[in-house]
């Protein structure tokens, strides 16, 4: 049974016990260093950990291989197009959250004051939260 | 004045009527091609072009210069620590959300029927949407 690693396997070498992928690349997920050799090339992924402090390597190796399986299944958006839908569907959430405050200042009008005064005091406290989602209007924000 | 690419420049080649890199990889804005080379290697980034249709390759282009920008900045998350943080912000959007619904059904309860029908018809159409925003409540769900 071999003791390398996906990444010292792939290029056939022999893996040192400072290997930089042997941690994050094991020989029996051999899909996982394929993914991220053909996006980035073997090498580069080695030098990107190498700057990367060890107990935050895990985390790269993830997201570096997250990247490559997303610019894999889709080669001209990659990441940037998950990224332009979430732009997008929060933008249209944005418009929806107006749209009921309106209906609710419409509201407000028809509660007796007394009524009102207890539920508009949590609602002013959510809305308050909603500022955070002023996003681009653009979908192509990243040209 | 050179009529060279970015990508040949820094090669130190020549660039051929059909360069790969030309129309994408202006000479004037080296540090564009420079950053996809660090992060994907030069050869990597020809290659991924090649296989993707013309009237597409800008936009991959774009989309390669964008996370190797955010590659660079962020080398432990690049771009996936974004769509983290926007599936997080959609979260609680959605819990924002659930909140003025819950607030909205108790003032239904408070403002004469009649009164009370037509801002809700609008309302039901507006909140009918929001159930795409049904996302995993992991923040770490690229592991």
């Amino acid at each position: 049974m071999s003791s390398r690693c996906a990444a010292c396997k792939n290029q056939t070498r022999k893996c040192s016990s400072d290997c930089i992928f042997f941690p994050y690349f094991p020989a029996n997920d051999p899909q996982r260093f394929a993914c991220v050799h053909r996006i980035y090339g073997g090498s580069n992924v080695g030098k990107m950990l190498q700057q990367i402090p060890p107990y935050l390597r895990e985390q790269a190796a993830n997201t570096l291989y997250f990247e490559a399986q997303r610019r894999i299944q889709d080669p001209v958006y990659g990441c940037t197009g998950i990224i332009s839908k979430l732009y997008e569907q929060i933008n249209n959430t944005e418009i929806a959250l107006a749209h009921i405050q309106t209906q609710i200042a419409c509201l407000k009008l028809q509660v007796p004051q007394e009524k009102a005064e207890s539920n508009f005091n949590v609602l002013r406290a959510q809305s308050s939260g909603t500022t955070e989602f002023q996003w681009q209007s653009q979908v192509c924000w990243f040209n």
